[in-house]
This record gives C-alpha cells, structure tokens and sequence, in this order.
C-alpha cells in the first residue's frame, strides 16, 4: 500500500507494527534516502510510533487522511472501517484481515507413488509451519479425501508435522490468541488432533498443530471456521463433489483457494470453479498460496473478511486504484490539460483512445 | 448504475422514486421486456416501490445486497452509506448526493461585443432554469470578474432570468427544500438578488432566482455553500486569480467545475486547473455541466460529497467497476479457466499481457 499510494502521488503517514519498530526503522530509512535521492518534498512519507488503538484510530479520523491501508485481526480493522465510514467525510479502508486459505486435494493428486504423497504432505506442512504460520496465506484448511489415498496423505502428515519443533511468535499476545484458538478448535465437536509437533525451544514458540474433522462438523460448527494466525491447520475429510460444493458455499471470503489435481480430477473440479470465484481473489492450481509477486495479473484481496473491500487488491500494479480518482476533462485546450495528457504522450502512457488500447 | 450492473453480472433491485411511480413502471417493463427477449432469468431485475426511509433502509441491510446506488440528498445518502458500513458484512455504496458545479468566467469571455456576454448569460440562466434546476449538474455557482465587463455580464443575467417563469418542481418537499434554501441565502450578509423571474401558473413553480456577493463573504459564511436543488444560483464577484484560488480551496467536492475563457486567459486558468482537479470529477471549458455521455472518458462522479465514493464514476463505461472484482487464476489449466480468458480469447476482450495492450 506505502509503495502503490506513492506511485500514486499521496503522501504517506506510516504507523510502525510496535513488534518489530527495529524494522520499521530501517525501511523508513530507506524509503526517506529514496526520497531524497528522488529529490521528492520530505513530506510525502512519514513513519510514527504508538499503539494502534490510539494513534491508529486518530489517524483515520483525522480529516487530513483520505485513504487507509492496513493489515491485522478483523477486530481492529472492523474498529478503523467503522471510523472512517463515520467521519464527517468517509474515506476508504483498505483491511486485509482474515483468511483461511482453503486447500482441496482431489483423489488424482494422491495416486502417485508414496514418495509423491508425502512430498505432497510434506509441502503442505511447510506451508502451515513457515514463518510459524504467521502469514496472511498460510492454509488454515485443507480438504482430503475419505478412503485409502486420503489416509496415506493423513498418515504422512501425521508423520511430517511430529518432526516439526514451534518456533519464535512475533508477540505474547499472538502466541496468546493462538492458544486459544487451538484449545477451541482442539476441543470443539467431531474434532481430532491428526499431528502435532514440539515446543519449540525459544519463548512464545508453541508447538505447530494439525486437525482433522469432516464436512459435517465444518458445515454446521462456526468454531472451524475462525482463523487461527500460526501454525495451526484443519483437515476436513470428504467423500464427494457435493460436500465440497456445500462446504464452499459455506466458507467466508478468503484471500486465496489451491486446488491439487491431475487432469483426471478436472471434471470433478470444474464446477467447484465458478463457486471458488465467488469466494476468493486468488485460485491456484498445483501450488501453495504463500507467496506474492508484484505483478500485472497479481489479486491480493478478496471477500469479505479476507479484505473490507472486495475491489482492490493489495499487491499488483492494479493496487494503485486504491490511491487514483478519475478526472474528465471536456473540451479543453492543450495549454491547459495536465502533461501526461498531451496528444504526443510525453509520458509513453498505456492509453484508451476512442475505446482501442493504444 | 442499472445498466453497468447487469453488465457485470449482478442482479438488480431496483427502488422507484416515490414522485414518478408512473416512468419507473414504463422503465421497469422496458427493462423487463428485454431481459425475456434475451432469454435471462426473469429475476436479474426487480422493481419494488415503497417509502426510502424504511424500503431503501431495508435492501440496504439486506445480506443479499452487495453493493448499492443511489441519487438524492446528502441526508438519504449518508445515512444509506452508515446503514452498510455497520452491516456484519460491509458493503460499497454509490450515493450521488450534492454538487454546486461551479462556473469561472474568465475577463476574455466578456471582451467581446455585447451580444456575446448576453448570449453567455442567456446560457446560465438557461442551465440553472432547464428542468426547474433540478439536475445533479445545475450550475448552482459562477465566478464574475468585478469591473465594467463583469457588470455587464450581471446585468445580461438580470435581464435573462427577469423573463424566465417558475416550472413545476418534482415534489411539494423538493419545492420546500427550495423555498427554505433561497430564503437562507437571500438573507445571508453580503449577498443580495441579482434577478429574479416570475412564478410559474402551477402548482409549486417558484420564481427562478440569482442572488450575488463577493468573494470574502463566499469564503466565510457556510451557508454559501449549500447546494439548492432547483432553480437558484449565486454569482460571485472575484478580483484576482488568488480570490478564485481562496474559493476553489474552500470548495466541497463537485461532480463538474466549468471554464469560460479564450486564448488570452490560459495564464490565468493554468493554475486553477490542479486546484480544480482536486476538488470535481469532470472539468469543462466553454460549455455547461448539464448533461453527460456515455463514453470512455466520462467521468460523472467527484469527491464527496459530490458521491459518496470517490473512486467511481456512475455514468460511462468504467462504471461497471463498481459492480466488478478482481480473480488471480494462477497455474490454472485451460480446462479449468473461465472462457474469456482461454488463450483464443474468444469474446474478443481487450487485454492486457505481461503489461501490453493487446
């Protein structure tokens, strides 16, 4: 969002995570010798300090403010979209703050030999566990199927999560809101721990946890369906297209879905499609949703609570709409009309003339 | 906004205005009658009538409804824009609400004979009194350079709008709002009537009014700055191009802000232009605001609150961003990929590849 607004020619006020102000430090350095190198005003990036509650909030109240981007819980997103939608003049919030990143595994994904099923666990582990979970991606819920291949895959990782040790949370109260989540989900109805590993050996280092259940208990049980930030995740077992299209229907917005097939599986996946396109910004076949790229094809965003608004996304030369408004301009001389709309192009602009990209 | 809706896919319900349940009916059957022609579901247009304070209030909280338009006043729409953004599930509005569209005449304008300023004047006041002024871009503001020329500008619109009679206004309430307004303004320091036309023969046809002041008090009385829907509008003697400066900073947003110049006033106008696109979604020169096209470089839309959301226009053909979500389908096979975005690119779609035009 700081890079897309400043691409977009708006100031920046900056407010740092108070978990990591070392690092927030160093990047507001950077952005302030880019800016001088640049020869931009000084003013247009600030970098501040405080906690959320406060600070946050009279940011967004103040009437200075005309767009807010954020990333966190979807308490404290749904606080600032409140505020901001009651100032005297709303502005935009841009909140990115929950998803559970479904993952659905169909039968010709696992009919390899073992090794590729446990490569397949073992993936899946990875993306629960790297960075201790703590990723806006990380795949809270993977569907498997019931049977033999959606045994093996369970078994494998039962096997790939036991190895694994917890490690460093960024804050006590992350660490806090992960144990609560876990105890709720560990303890809720038609819910098994299918793999845990170790505590790790640091602080706020708890031991990396995966559950099972089946589209039953996901359909009618809201406890599955909140997210757990950190290395936590649900495997729901199902037996058909049915119960996957029911469990679908049922899932809040999500900022990614992952499909893991072979072409046998795409008649069974094929409807699923249009259902996933109503609940996430990102589909991914054969992948792991961790990971971004800035890119013209790139949505980071999606229903709500994945994001407050559905229109945009976070990361993506599209993320500049967050920070544009259109102007017409009817009838005026070249004298008068900004540079970069002059007839020669001066800026080598992607341009629409009479409805033809030029 | 109906018809960027059903182009993007959504179903529609649609709320008649209360004062012409008579054109809403023909509209609706036309609307209907096309959807069977094209073989539609019959339920992607809905017509409903009803009071906005308890319907609009209602479809507005629906969990169905995803996004909202709306035209009216600045009262109806806020309260429309808090009723969504306290929804459990947030969800954009359109609210066009009020817009004074101001209009700069330039020293240039008026330099010619004087059948040029009368037929200028002739044109305001033929634009603030078509349809008893009640178009979202009735110019409800002009600029006047103080001097012989700008008096005889004020003069020429004495003189037009003495001879314009009242036209029935929409409803007894709007003709009230009327009344209310022109009595606030009238009475207000500094401003004085400029001209003023006949009563109209019918029911709630109130004589058309232009009132004037100055620059200072423009700057600091609130009361100024109301938009009056109908046919009233207030000329404002400027001296220098820091007094239009001072005014168009302490402008609310506009959907249009109008230029009248030649050649010789580009220095003047030069600056005022970036002012101006920060505070109008469309900037005209040597025309009037009323009336809109649908086309690629339309914008009918502004800061609020003008609308209530910035970022969108609700006449032309981006207007169907407002109705529109980004999807990523990353590593998706063609088997799996929605039709129009197969590789033979068989609805002939413009497109952007790897950032180019094609």
């Amino acid at each position: 969002d700081t890079a897309s607004a400043l691409a977009a020619g708006c100031p920046v006020v900056f407010k740092a995570h108070n978990a990591h102000p070392g690092t927030s430090e160093l990047v507001g350095h950077a952005i302030t010798k880019a800016i001088t190198d640049h020869g931009l005003h000084p003013g247009v990036f600030s970098l501040i300090y405080g906690p959320g509650t406060s600070i946050g909030q009279a940011l967004v109240a103040d009437p200075n403010i005309k767009a807010v981007g954020f990333t966190g819980s979807q308490a404290a997103g749904t606080a600032l979209t409140r505020t901001a939608a009651n100032r005297p003049e709303p502005i935009p919030v841009y909140a990115e703050m929950s998803s559970l990143n479904p993952v659905i595994v169909f039968e010709g994904a696992l009919t390899g030999p073992t090794a590729n099923i446990d490569a397949l666990a073992q993936q899946y582990v990875a993306a629960v566990t790297g960075s201790s979970g703590q990723l806006c991606t990380s795949p809270g819920l993977l569907f498997a199927p019931t049977g033999d291949a959606g045994d093996k895959f369970a078994a494998a990782v039962n096997h790939a999560i036991t190895t694994c040790a917890g490690q460093t949370m960024l804050t006590e109260s992350i660490a806090g809101s992960w144990h609560t989540g876990t105890e709720a989900l560990g303890s809720a109805d038609g819910v098994t721990v299918l793999g845990q590993g170790a505590d790790g050996q640091t602080h706020n280092a708890p031991a990396p946890a995966i559950y099972a259940t089946q589209v039953k208990d996901f359909l009618t049980n809201e406890i599955l369906h909140q997210e757990i930030f950190g290395a936590a995740s649900l495997v729901i077992r199902y037996t058909t297209t049915s119960d996957l299209l029911d469990a679908i229907t049922r899932l809040e917005g999500q900022l990614t879905a992952t499909l893991h097939l072979t072409n046998h599986d795409y008649p069974t996946a094929a409807p699923l499609i249009p259902a996933l396109e109503q609940k996430a910004g990102r589909i991914i076949v054969n992948g792991w949703p961790t990971g971004v790229e800035v890119g013209h094809a790139m949505v980071h965003g999606g229903p709500y609570p994945a994001t407050s608004d559905t229109r945009t996304t976070s990361v993506g030369t599209l993320a500049i709409n967050r920070f544009l408004r259109p102007v017409a301009y009817q009838n005026l001389p070249t004298e008068l009309l900004p540079t970069p709309l002059h007839n020669t192009n001066p800026w080598h602009l992607n341009r629409l003339i009479n409805g033809q990209p030029t």
